[in-house]
């Protein structure tokens, strides 16, 4: 069986790492998924000044102190993208590529993904469309399959299932070296819209049309309401009340990902305030 | 003509002197009022852990942190107590005890204060009853006041009322020493309820009675609804929605003032929140 954690967050952003040390401090099993370098918002900042208690900084020296906080207090991040959060009641299942988590409260602090969906992108999401090319790969054994990839990390997908599609076409948004097999296609193009009929039977790009069965969407994040199946959503951030509990039981959000304005001092103080109310939530179950 | 402020925040905790950054960095005239020390809530606090960025620290090393930025920036913190705040329509006018402010917007963030109000305290303000004996004393020239004093500076609102009235009771809810005219008359027992028919007549201590016809309570911090005239509260605190605006237009607010949990990092990001909802508020105006 599957260990149970009482925490699980989503994020290591500021309103991640604040969630995951007022848990720890209350005592309480958690985990955090994300990345190593924390946030890329975080590296990227090229000067901050309104973080109290931190003037005139870079990102990356306010990284290296949330990093030394973390590290202080033993907090392990878990570097796996999470693709979907299910609520089975009094517990929620976690889906990362390969591994299955389960949690009794989950904090969802992802930030907030400023690329807009394709065309068609929402409409043929589950019948065709996917954020997790590794997990559903076994659907698309030799059909055509498109991979719009965000970040190097969707090379290794790509790599994986085009050993069971009959083509894989790749398709990379971002600049630099590509490691990938010889059966893997790239395309350099603009992806416009996903088309088909019940199913998925094209994308159409800038300067050409695929025929294809299957696309991948890789980006750094999921939105929220692919994220968590059910979830509600105000003007495109997750409906949080004053205790940033969500309208599911038990779930409960922090930082960009529950509206503007969007920085680091707002994420941090809603990711304490998520953890607390979570820490409460458990103990009002026992 | 008074200068007119853009900002006018009320308390030097975590929460206010985020907001002031803030309101700072988006080039607003602000004027923040609270204490030298900035919040005893900060400095006695024996270690501080939940505080991301800093792992264990003493309140008092936070609150070092604090005081540089708020240095850096320029940021200066008035040392007077505002006794009232009113909403004038396109403004606020706010209250010290022998001064009075004119701002655009304002900022709660005075804390939260544990003490009960006395029996009949609620019933008889206005009436007898007040929070400020320097800017009241003239209503009561050669009468009976009394004063509840529960911290030193009331001291010289008790020297200042003596001039005026007919005799002075001064009981002290705090221990040190006291430096007061000989006319002030120190009762040492501890109050239990004001009385009187439509005005003060009385104030009934555990020991004895005493007649009065005012009474002046002088506490580290005013409720807010004995503040702000027409606040909306909910369960002691301040009602406030996502972007940290009361119920009162131009007014916000912040910190454990607006609910629990009671923390540094909750509060420095709803001060945050607060002081970038003011500006919009401010520019909305132009
Ligand atoms: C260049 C730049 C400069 C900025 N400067 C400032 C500034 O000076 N001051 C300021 O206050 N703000 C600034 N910001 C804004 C600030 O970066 C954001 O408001 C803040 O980072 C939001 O924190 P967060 O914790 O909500 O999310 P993020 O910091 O975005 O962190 C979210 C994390 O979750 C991870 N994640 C997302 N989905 C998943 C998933 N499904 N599974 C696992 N992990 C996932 C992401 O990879 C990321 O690491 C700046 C932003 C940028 C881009
Ligand atoms: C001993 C102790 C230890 C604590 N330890 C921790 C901890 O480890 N971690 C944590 O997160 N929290 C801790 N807290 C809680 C934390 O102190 C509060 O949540 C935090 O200080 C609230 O910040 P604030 O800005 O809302 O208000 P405060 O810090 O209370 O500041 C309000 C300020 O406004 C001033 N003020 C009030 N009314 C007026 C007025 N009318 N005019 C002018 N000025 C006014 C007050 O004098 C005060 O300086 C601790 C509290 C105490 C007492």
């Amino acid at each position: 069986m599957n260990e149970r954690y009482d925490i699980a967050i989503i994020g290591s952003g500021p309103a991640g790492l604040s969630a995951a040390i007022n848990g720890k401090i209350r005592n309480k099993n958690i985990i955090m998924f994300g990345n190593k370098n924390l946030s890329n918002k975080l590296i990227k900042a090229p000067k901050v000044n309104n973080y109290l208690g931190y003037s005139d900084v870079t990102g990356e020296e306010l990284k290296d102190a949330f990093v030394n906080h973390i590290n202080d207090m033993g907090i392990e991040i878990i570097g796996e993208k999470i693709t979907a959060v299910y609520a089975m009641g009094d517990y929620f299942t976690l889906m990362a590529n390969d591994k299955m988590y389960e949690s009794k409260t989950v904090i969802i602090a992802t930030g907030m993904e400023f690329t807009k969906p394709l065309k068609g992108e929402e409409e043929f999401l589950g019948r065709g469309v996917g954020y997790c090319a590794t997990c559903d790969a076994p659907l698309y054994k030799g059909k055509k399959v498109t991979i719009v990839a965000y970040n190097k990390e969707a090379e290794e997908e790509a790599n994986f299932v085009s050993e069971l599609a009959s083509r894989l076409y790749f398709i990379p948004m971002y600049k630099g070296e590509y490691s990938l097999n010889s059966k893997v296609e790239i395309i350099k193009d603009r992806p416009i819209e996903i088309l088909g009929d019940s199913l998925v039977s094209k994308i159409r790009l800038a300067k050409q049309e695929l025929d294809t069965e299957g696309v991948f969407i890789l980006k750094d994040s999921i939105s929220p309401g692919q994220l968590v199946p059910g979830l509600e959503l105000e003007n495109e951030h997750i409906k949080v009340d004053r205790n940033m509990a969500t309208n599911i039981e038990g779930c409960f959000a922090a930082g960009d990902c529950t509206g503007k304005p969007y920085q680091y001092l707002k994420s941090a103080g809603e990711g304490q305030v998520a953890a607390l109310n979570a820490v409460s939530y458990i103990d009002s179950k026992k």
